[in-house]
């Protein structure tokens, strides 16, 4: 029970992370931070209100950093990378502000979330004007292969969205058919991200599906390993950014897998858990404890494992560099963090 | 009171219709609709539900026509103006769907919104879906400068809704605030929709304004004739699709005009119907009563007509033509309306 499982089994854990990455790219990060901040400004006062409250409350920058580090591994001497990494940003935000309204959730990064100190009206109309103010800066930038990747993504994630919503609460859902929600939903942004790279930089299609397919299944794995924190992953230990999902009642791996594997008395409680949404004191704990029992915190990782070694073989064919070297650390990063 | 308005006073009214742009425009408009039907269409069953919810349920079309006959009017030979066409009406149905969801409404065009049949979070993610749809039909179409006027207007419609949500209820809105708020939410659709013609044609700048001139202009006019027509047209008659802004305690025209031309008792009705939202029996009755004993519904009329005015004028420099005739025919059908 709670064995941490890095990248490879029986790899020290925490070493990978993601300094390299933000060291390589520290110039132009902050380049994507000066357009984040100047792009959330309108007249409106409420804008960068809202906007502001999501995009400083200690994101990682995940997404624009694997744009700018993908592009700099393309060997790209422009300047149009800052901005499409800014406007994958708030791509991110803008999906981030929905969906919080679409959860009725509370809280955000262990923060209340922007709709409970704003309102639903401020969030859903803040994340519409993100969204136009990024299509704004993909025009600006003038890629019309990037415009397609990116608008492609923001169809596909609202796509992903909504298979999600349609099988909210439901256990029957199968692992494929919830791989093909987050496939949407998160993996999309992360393949598009990665993808911008190449795109900017005239590389050829065989090169840019290599940085799709490493982008899509870190963003699978990304995912896996944040569905498996929600339960303090795979040593299932609580922590202060335990058990929203539960809370919410949302359907995502772990969940899944202990139904699936559990008894009579077991399904139950995750039908009165999640489906009819009946929570009572030590619900979650217990709910812990039957992942532990049947391996579904551990199992999660094992699949979000997979899809990290699928992404390491994705940028396989590039020679080694020090931006390739800081973007597979990435991988090792997100899968790393489950313990 | 109650004395019909057309564009010119004494003009017989009901004389202009959108029926010769329809006939000029069949072809097109029908291929349009071929489009927005199978650019509806999604694997995930909700999304084609929730979108012809709201697109087969009566809308005019009037923005893609808008489109489609600045194009026909500035000789285009292409075939992009079918996808930019149906992309216009995708962002006007994506910001319905939110508006809904934003005020709360209960019925849209007379029937059940979207969100009271399918829910808020429905409504929410198909609106991200179809603008999301909408930017791959630019993208597909390839043109930067019809992408950039696009996206510009998708950034500033958003803008328009907070600044509406932040004057919500507020009566000390003045008329200047409330008409940069149409401005935004309502104009810059009708704006870009009409821009986009020259701007496919290759036409210049001078040619691009005059159509952005006209589509600004005609937005305003035909918002502030729908303000009045929420509460009867400036004959104040109850019809089927009246009082849904007063029920709503939405601020428009009318109510701003009636409650700054009001003395004490007057205010503290509409402070109580608008701000406090505290309705009663006959309230909306009272409403049309003091709008028309103050001249504010004919006056709501007076402004749209003189943005109608200037609208027309914005296309006098272009030489007679069907297309231009059938344009100003809008304009007049727009404001015409209000009887």
């Amino acid at each position: 029970m709670g064995v941490v499982i890095a990248l490879e089994e029986g790899k020290r854990p925490g070493a990978a992370d993601i300094a390299r990455l933000s060291r390589l790219i520290a110039p132009q990060l902050e380049a994507v931070n000066a357009v984040i901040l100047s792009r959330t400004g309108s007249d409106v006062t409420m804008i960068p209100e809202v906007a502001r409250h999501l995009i400083n409350s200690g994101g990682k920058r995940l997404r624009p950093m694997l744009c700018l580090a993908a592009a700099e591994m393309c060997g790209y001497r422009g300047e149009g990378h800052i901005k499409l990494a800014a406007s994958v940003e708030f791509m991110h935000t803008a999906t981030l502000l929905h969906d919080d309204v679409v959860d009725d959730s509370e809280l955000r990064r262990g923060r209340p979330s922007a709709r409970m100190v704003f309102g639903n009206a401020a969030s859903v109309l803040v994340g519409d004007f993100l969204l136009g103010q990024a299509f704004r800066m993909m025009v600006e930038v003038g890629s019309l292969e990037a415009l397609d990747v990116l608008s492609h993504a923001a169809a596909v994630i609202a796509e992903g969205e909504v298979m999600q919503l349609a099988a909210a609460k439901n256990l029957a859902t199968t692992e494929d058919d919830y791989l093909a929600v987050i496939r949407s939903k998160t993996a999309s942004l992360f393949s598009a991200a990665a993808e911008i790279g190449p795109v900017i930089s005239g590389k050829d299609r065989e090169e840019r599906a290599a940085f799709r397919s490493y982008g899509t299944n870190l963003g699978l794995a990304f995912q896996l390993v944040d569905d498996a924190l929600d339960y303090g992953g795979n040593a299932g230990e609580l922590g202060k950014a335990t058990g929203n999902d539960f809370r919410e009642g949302k359907i995502t791996l772990p969940v899944l897998l202990a139904y699936r594997r559990g008894g009579g008395a077991h399904r139950a409680f995750w039908r009165r858990v999640i489906e009819e949404q009946a929570i009572r004191e030590g619900d979650l704990e217990h709910a812990i404890e039957l992942m532990r029992n049947c391996g579904a915190l551990d199992d999660t990782i094992r699949r979000a494992r997979h899809f990290g070694a699928v992404a390491l073989d994705g940028l396989a064919p590039f020679p080694d560099s020090e931006h390739k070297s800081a973007l597979l650390e990435v991988v090792e990063f997100c899968v790393a963090r489950s313990h």
